[in-house]
């Protein structure tokens, strides 16, 4: 599964920043940063579900808010890149424009 | 067309600060704030190239990235929200857990 996770964590608080760093680091492990609260992943189904449950359990509901995007395998005929390109490419190569 | 377009502007200067502020007006002249530097947005294709070129025009392609994330039609259906809800329907009907 091709996956946009983005996501807005407050961080007002030494709690929301610890937050941040915690699902950026779970998401590190199932893909790229591709800008500072947005990443590509590729999950296989069979982990999608302990993916997702990881970082529900990170978040505050009252106060953060995370979105997956499907993409589905056609991802990289979906995508437009331009200005800063901070992405590789989830199967190894550098996106490039 | 139902696009998802996320940017991170860089903010260390007060241009910065202006083009972040000038990109999300564009964006909410097409669609809903979803998350801080995360819009999705219904554009007619004949307007795609006019709304796109806005932005490119506003970003500094040196510091800011800019992603547009072609959903389709199918797009309710790929998209899963959890926590703080910004969003509401494109459609016109909020968007709800």
């Amino acid at each position: 599964m091709y996956l946009l996770v983005a996501y807005d964590v407050s961080t007002s608080t030494p709690a929301g920043q610890r937050r941040l760093r915690r699902v950026a680091k779970v998401c590190q492990d199932y893909g790229q940063r591709v800008q500072n609260s947005v990443f590509e992943c590729k999950v296989e189904p069979a982990h999608y579900v302990a993916f997702k449950q990881s970082l529900l359990t990170i978040i505050n509901s009252q106060t953060d808010s995370l979105r997956f995007y499907h993409l589905g395998r056609n991802w990289k005929h979906r995508v437009e890149q331009y200005g800063k390109n901070t992405g590789y490419d989830i199967e190894g190569l550098l996106l490039v424009e």
